[in-house]
């Protein structure tokens, strides 16, 4: 019986549940394969000692260089993250004609042309299903099962920490600092958050849907993020009395000429799917020609669920292998010769509606002032309302929903706003997506 | 540049829909293969002029064989539906060795083993995303993403008809009758719609997944199945008043020794994913060792969301038939061989938790009676409310919650309940499921 072998670069987290979840279901693994699908090594600097997922000491290697040299093993996992070991690790694999899977997320999307230009050159497969929503099977659906659809928007609640945040913040009424204070001491954030909540995270995965997606290399210095530090409950308040729910999105389009991809805070409408999305969960929604809405919903972290999407790459690899038939379907979907080179929409250029909140001073005719100010650069308004009264010159909260408009001209209707003498505070832009 | 045919047998709905996608997407679908796949052949018995999707008159037969027969035919779409001329259409272009994709639900959970093991023999692809829950990839998520994990559990919404009647029950406070009417009107439901409210279709489905998720095959006729012709409004409402909401389900369980694989009306937590899941939409919510809990969600039916899956596979199909790697990934996900023949439990010694409504008179030592009568069997109640009051002997409903029970012991309660002379109409049992 034939034997394929794979090591394992990182026993961290997600590297002991993949050893883990390898050892509990070998003999099932079997069944499905018809072959041996072996675990030969596992390389970390570091090892732990009794607690965790146990293995044979011979198993053990501090030097990643005794899997990527080894002519024995087929399938480098690669679970170091970052994006300096990580990436000669995988380079490196690549030279020797090994095949990779990875969940590292940052890498892909800062240095995807370039691997991916290398495995294709090595006629190698990488498996990233890991690297975007953990166990959420969405680099398959859209490689896969969409192969023959043509997808047309894509909606994602990708940081799980973020979604954690506002989902606490909104039903328990607790402000941002609170709630990231309680993820931090649960797991749920880690101790500098900034990759999190700033929506560097959800950026680094949307860049690699969205090359997936439409056909195109992205580079993830052209993706705008904007994180959900800035959120008030007053704002979660106000966005739920018009039916509303704030959600940290990743969001890709294809607006017909370029290609809108962002991370921002979102309104979206309370009865649209992924609004019940809570907590640490994940889920990315997909609008096609021929799917319509589809959304895949799961862990997008955490050891055991994103071991699962790394191991059923190893095995998807592993049968590939054993058929001689790697690159029956190229690792990003389309071929490497036929990725094009589309443009990323400017964040000023993109039409939107929006919830403007404003802390003016309560008098008469400070709404005729807004109303005109905005009319003038044609931005028409859905509503408006003003929250509570108040007296001597203090402010009060003044609510306006637009319709839609650009958000260049936008911004500069509130920095005319923003600088009257009525308004006393920067005013609170969110971007509202209603016809998801 | 190599070529790879394919033909369509049957014009329907999905054939048209089928046909129609790929003309539309046909060139991003060649920069994605890397060879020419082409539409050769349709067949049906009649063709409707001007109407619906246009095809040039030469690639029109109305000879199934002219496809199922022809040399350079490499892939054979069955979509006529039924189980007599399908299954010799899939069964002869096996023999001939094509490969097979299908949506053909009802065909291969009552012939599935037969047809599986032939296209096994002749080492042929089959293809059958589309046959369950229409777009949601759920047939490759258990096949190749969770291949390295183990399925524990399974809940699907997988009809939309029943989906849509019972969405509208509960949102619009209409009974069963006047919303089947509805959906007929609106295409949601069909003339003779048994199929689908009896859960017929539902329980079809349920065996394709039961077979894959556990690595066994599965006899339709050992499925249970029920379906919503009996649920009414107050039930509906009073679920509702306990939080809980009732969708028709299909559950697939290891129990460690058995199989449960059961379709029903379904008493499940509001704030369950499931829940929120509305109208014709299907969904299918996946726990597993690994993986933890997932859900798919999407369009369960029609012309383009079905077509879009049905279009997934004969790509699929194309890519493994071009790098000569067909059986790469085995038709079930097991090799063949290894599939098991696992025992299905009868749903008597099934445990779970029920509702149960009954129709009392409101007399004191009525509730007294039934509780002994209960406890008789060992089955104890978490929740009683009467609702209402009666006098003059009239009848009262008594909603009772019971712990987890076998549903042997249940049904033997309910004989003796229902015969006592404060018992004046049949007991409406429905199946409670709280830890999804």
């Amino acid at each position: 019986m034939k034997v394929i072998n794979f090591g394992v670069i990182g026993f961290g987290t997600v590297g002991s549940g993949v050893v883990k979840l390898f050892l509990d279901n070998q003999e099932e693994i079997g069944k499905r394969l018809g072959f041996k699908l072996r675990l030969k090594k596992i390389a970390d600097k570091m090892m732990k000692s009794k607690e965790g997922v146990q293995v044979p000491v011979d198993m053990i290697t501090s030097d990643a260089y005794e899997i990527i040299n080894d002519p024995e093993i087929d399938i480098v996992v690669e679970l170091v993250g970052g994006k300096t070991f990580a990436k000669q690790f995988i380079l490196d694999a690549l030279k020797n004609k090994k095949h990779v899977v990875t969940a590292n997320k940052a890498l892909l999307s800062e240095c995807g042309a370039e691997i991916f230009t290398e495995a294709s050159k090595a006629n190698c497969y990488i498996g990233f299903e890991a690297s975007v929503g953990g166990v959420i099977p969405v680099i398959r659906t859209i490689k896969e099962s969409l192969a023959g659809d043509k997808i047309e928007s894509i909606y994602g609640i990708m940081n799980g920490t973020c979604n954690y945040i506002l989902t606490k913040m909104a039903e328990e009424k607790k402000d941002f600092d609170e709630v990231l204070l309680d993820a931090q001491k649960k797991g749920y954030a880690e101790a500098d958050p900034t990759l999190d909540i700033d929506g560097i995270d959800a950026a680094h995965k949307l860049t690699i849907l969205t090359s997936l997606a439409f056909g195109t290399n992205v580079s993830f210095n052209n993706i705008y993020y904007e994180g959900i530090r800035d959120i008030t409950n007053l704002d979660i308040d106000f966005a739920s009395d018009f039916d509303y729910t704030i959600k940290l999105l990743g969001i890709a389009k294809d607006n017909g000429k370029k290609i809108e991809a962002k991370v921002h805070p979102t309104l979206i409408p309370k009865d649209h799917p992924l609004s019940s999305v809570r907590l640490e969960y994940n889920a990315i929604f997909i609008k096609g020609m021929g799917c319509g809405s589809m959304l895949l919903y799961g862990k997008g972290a955490g050891m055991m669920p994103t071991a699962s999407a790394v191991l059923g790459d190893i095995i998807d690899c592993a049968r590939h292998i054993y058929t001689n038939s790697i690159g029956t379907i190229s690792n990003r979907g389309y071929l490497e010769g036929f990725m094009q080179n589309k443009q990323i929409e400017f964040i000023d250029e993109i039409v939107s509606k929006f919830y403007l909140r404003l802390m003016v001073v309560d008098r008469p005719g400070v709404l005729a002032s807004i109303s005109g100010i905005l009319g003038e650069k044609n931005i028409s308004i859905e509503s408006v309302v003003q929250k509570g009264r108040a007296e001597n010159g203090e402010g009060v909260p003044l609510v306006i929903f637009t319709h839609e408009t650009r958000e260049r001209e936008l911004k500069e209707a509130l920095i005319k706003i923003g600088s009257a003498d009525y308004c006393l505070a920067k005013p609170v832009v969110l971007r509202i997506e209603d016809n998801i």
